[in-house]
């Protein structure tokens, strides 16, 4: 079979333990991540898979070696011509691309001063043998220098290009637009803060996942193809399907809804929606992640609000204390200056030290309660005891709407009635569909609602966009990367 | 605000302890689920909330009515006039539309003998109070009596209506067809057949993310919207997006492999893939849920399948100790008629003992591995010490394919040189992106692949369809339920 062109020099005594081929020597040595390295490995000899992060040659007998490894995790290397290390491995080190992924054998060496450029700053690596497992271009699209500063601009309409395409030995290297990260994910998911966003929101999935199992809901999946558009509503992708017309799912109302009427007490679902809204905004996507829940109300639709406030604050309290945020928060403490150039106005002026990963509770997380009967649709129950308000509720996330929710009606007669009441025909699409399911056989009373994902984890990171809370952000304008 | 019209005759002495209404008068006793009820409730008063099963009226003074919850659990009520009780409460629970939903007060009773017809045999209901939270129409579209049978008829084409719109207090009810199942859901749904599905389902899912999360596999969201069709595949959904072409994702091995590239070691994602295949087969849907993996292979590829075996293996034993499938268990003892008429060849003659939800591990569930270089696609990585077979392999359950994986090329020269020799052109849309990543910076050796969740369900307990383990299935003639 092909294999890639080897770039030692066969007349080296050392050839044998430097190469780039898709199927190069095995290392001996045990697999050691750099987060395990400690006192018991100095002196002894360690294999790590890594990138390069940055190389230096220091004359033609010794190159410097930033390997880095997943997170912030980095630490020195050096290659030094002697008895077993040939110039030739040493040069051929220093040359290699940067983020290139290699395999090297290394003995674990105490440095004579702390390493300040790399995250591990107690141990460094002296190599003997490198093997290149999977090359980097000469130029990156972007360079990871660059990436790590906060973006000259978060507007994703105007895009700042002028440092893409720059070779990465530039040592001052300004930032890039964000829309530059973005379109360039290989490299901008190699950082430290991109992998600590995405952390926060797998981490706020699973408390999900972790608070409403124990208590009794059945997870199900509603489907994204459907056959009318959501509540009748506009926005929505259509597509052709078998000769006929199919929908991309907005809401999983209807869905949800089934489920309740067939016999299960309580739900939730955790999946994409879609909505067709030519909005280019922070604030906006055309494909979103939503946490969707419904319970039948026992007694009052008051225990919802209460469930839903105690989840998500279950949820910010654990963020903090769970053991592996350790990490992101340093990331985040790394990234102080993005906020503050790039975060919402409270945090222009953000010290490094200062905690700013949890909203105040008090101010930065607030319900309200009882909407207008005219400011909800015609499925929010009026309360019985003042039917001028309706059994409905919304949360907030620093002064962004994160949910929005409330009881809805399940008699038929009574639902029928409202329909009508706010001037929409009860036969017109995807209403029909929507009170059938309540004529079809007693349907209980519930109440429940989407939570946006992609908006929660935005707005308890302070975020400047959403777009960087997805991991695969949609707009009308992005579609591939 | 309007309510729906109260049944009970206002002139009766116990009017206040019925009624259908919106907001009716609530109950105080303690709300009691039926499979909590023990010796310790016998002659106090509960709280249950439940559907109608069945009623039958005995004489003018005495009416039974079977009370449903959540999967298999019904239990035996009477309403018997007397000092609390009226004549006319009797009559009006013994005309209540079956489905319909209610809120009793009621003393627990050990009854006379054993009842047969309900799961909670060794207790029964005597009912004081029945309010109607939610009625059911006279006539439902298909009756639970007709849906807890073996369907007629599998085949989704051949749809056998004859028993719908039976008014469902015929006693002898002869089955439906699949189709129709399926497209009554507030009914089928209803069935313990359907909740056990649903909850091996789940089961399935929350083993592997348990398997998985302690193996370090870091959760991540594909796209469903993406730009250009997956790896230039044909049979893909195309839909309009703001003056460009948006497709449905086929694949999310792109996604998987950005991931990777992006720092990642290992990652995994579950949601949906789509195909625009017109397939009307028991095998096909056009939306699929898929767990998808990819792991950086520190040595060997055959890490990898030990891995998906083992991960596989240990979904299929903890489903069989797992406590609540105790009564998965159950459901599906009841169910082994169905079983016999639906199933495979080999389950025509089960007896109703027998436990068929497990696949004998040694013959139902095996891997091939090593396929010729010829037999799998351009990305496929040849064997080192055989060039003529590719690092692949597939499992099987029940001599059905569940996945198809295998050690991907990812050397940007060999990938490229390989694409050639298949005779595809590396500029064509899907392979220059595909392409593009591995370029685009150093991305090491990895392997990994999606298993399709609903034919592991399907397989797994032997359904005579996929379309049974989906939750809405989406067939080219299924969209809306």
């Amino acid at each position: 079979m092909t294999t890639a062109s080897a770039g030692p020099d066969r007349g080296d005594f050392a050839k044998d333990n430097y190469s780039d081929s898709l199927f190069p020597r095995e290392i001996k040595s045990t697999l050691t991540h750099l987060r395990d390295i400690g006192e018991q490995h100095v002196d002894s000899s360690v294999k790590v898979r890594a990138w390069i992060q940055n190389t230096q040659m220091q004359g033609k007998k010794m190159a410097f070696v930033e390997l880095r490894e997943e997170g912030s995790w980095s630490i020195q290397g050096l290659v030094v011509a002697g008895t077993d290390v040939s110039r030739e491995i040493v040069k051929w080190v220093g040359s290699l691309n940067l983020e290139s992924f290699v395999s090297v054998e290394a003995t674990v060496k105490r440095p004579l001063g702390l390493v300040k450029s790399c995250y591990v700053t107690n141990y460094e690596l002296h190599l003997s043998k490198v093997f290149c497992k999977a090359p980097a271009p000469e130029v990156l699209g972007l360079s990871l220098v660059a990436v790590n500063k906060a973006a000259i601009c978060v507007d994703e309409e105007e895009v700042v290009d002028s440092i893409e395409n720059l070779t990465v030995k530039v040592l001052v290297v300004p930032g890039a637009s964000l829309a530059t990260y973005i379109s360039n994910p290989v490299i901008y998911k190699r950082t430290p803060v991109a992998q600590a966003i995405s952390d926060v929101r797998i981490a706020v999935r699973k408390l999900f996942t972790k608070y409403i199992d124990v208590r009794d809901f059945n997870l199900f999946e509603p489907p994204c193809l459907i056959g009318t558009a959501s509540e009748g509503g506009t926005e929505v992708f259509t597509l052709p399907y078998f000769g006929k017309r199919a929908y991309l799912v907005q809401s999983v109302q209807f869905y949800k809804q089934i489920e309740i009427a067939g016999g299960r007490k309580k739900v939730y679902s955790i999946g994409p929606s879609f909505r067709a809204e030519n909005s280019n905004t922070w604030r906006h996507l055309t494909e979103f992640f939503v946490i969707d829940l419904e319970t039948k109300i026992e007694n009052h639709y008051h225990k919802v609000i209460y469930l839903l406030e105690d989840l998500l604050l279950y949820i910010f309290r654990q963020l903090e204390v769970h053991v592996y945020l350790k990490e992101v928060r340093i990331s985040f403490a790394n990234s102080q200056k993005l906020l503050r150039k790039e975060g919402p106005i409270e945090f222009r002026n953000v010290s490094d030290d200062k905690d700013i990963s949890t909203p105040q509770e008090k101010t930065d997380f607030y319900i309200i309660n009882k909407f207008l009967e005219s400011a909800r649709p015609f499925y929010a129950i009026p309360d019985p005891e003042n039917p001028a308000v309706t059994n409905t509720f919304d949360f907030f996330i620093r002064s962004q709407e994160i949910l929005s929710s409330g009881q809805r009606i399940y008699y038929p007669v009574v639902l029928e009635d409202r329909i009508r009441a706010k001037g929409i025909d009860p036969s017109s699409l995807g209403i029909k569909e929507y009170l059938d399911i309540f004529k079809s056989a007693g349907v209980p009373l519930y109440s429940g609602r989407g939570i946006g994902l992609d908006r929660v984890v935005a707005w308890y990171l302070a975020l400047p966009t959403v777009h960087l809370a997805a991991y695969y952000p949609r707009t009308p304008k992005r579609l591939l990367l």
